[in-house]
């Protein structure tokens, strides 16, 4: 892991958030961006070299929806930078941790991602992101 | 807010949170520290220029029990640095955040912190943190 690359966020309402979140860091989200693959709308924050990632769903049955009528709003994932996605997939699961996907598939920000099941890290869902060649 | 100073995350267990994040980290914690005014057994991992704080309570009716009591464990809080919390504290208040205290107290690692209230802030329990001089 070379570092955090974003810290997840589910919100409800991505104007009201945004508006929330530009108060709280004193700084304004640099981009929107739609995740069609995952129904979600997402928004970026820069908090010194880290990156905040706003999610809302855009439909009524996606993945931050579900988690936000089960948990509330408020964290969602963790992300890490890796340099060799597959070789660290390999490497956690020899040491027991959950692949969420067998293989990296697109993320958002230009990224190939993986995720971990959040019953094998401590009920946390932990992405690891490459930026793509 | 300079930067994400900390992530901190509910544990149930120091010792096996300890070699499970280890173990995802591909790194070993850097110290433990008591702090005995939160009731909580804190571990430090560094990942990049940031660091993960690990929560153990310490008693049977501490703040990270109820905590996991009521949401498992997993992600609980999300420190920033700043240069001037007061400065911050009040800005944020004007803001319409609401301050869980409202002086700066004495947290972990050499610092003085203020939390702000997660129903304020999109469920997430937010701390301010500054380096003592």
């Amino acid at each position: 892991m070379k570092k955090i690359e974003h810290i997840g966020i589910a919100v409800k309402d991505i104007d009201e958030s945004e508006a929330l979140f530009e108060a709280l860091f004193d700084v304004a989200p640099y981009k929107r961006e739609l995740v069609e693959s995952q129904n979600v709308l997402t928004s970026f924050f820069r908090v010194g070299n880290n990156k905040i990632e706003l999610l809302q769903s855009t439909t009524k049955d996606g993945v931050i929806k579900k988690f936000i009528d089960k948990k509330g709003p408020g964290f969602h994932h963790i992300a890490f930078a890796v340099t060799d996605i597959r070789a660290e997939m390999a490497r956690l699961q020899k040491q027991g941790f959950q692949l969420l996907n067998e293989n990296p598939v697109d993320g958002a920000d230009n990224k190939i991602v993986c995720f971990l099941h959040p019953k094998s890290s401590n009920g946390m869902l932990v992405e690891l992101v490459q930026e793509k060649a």
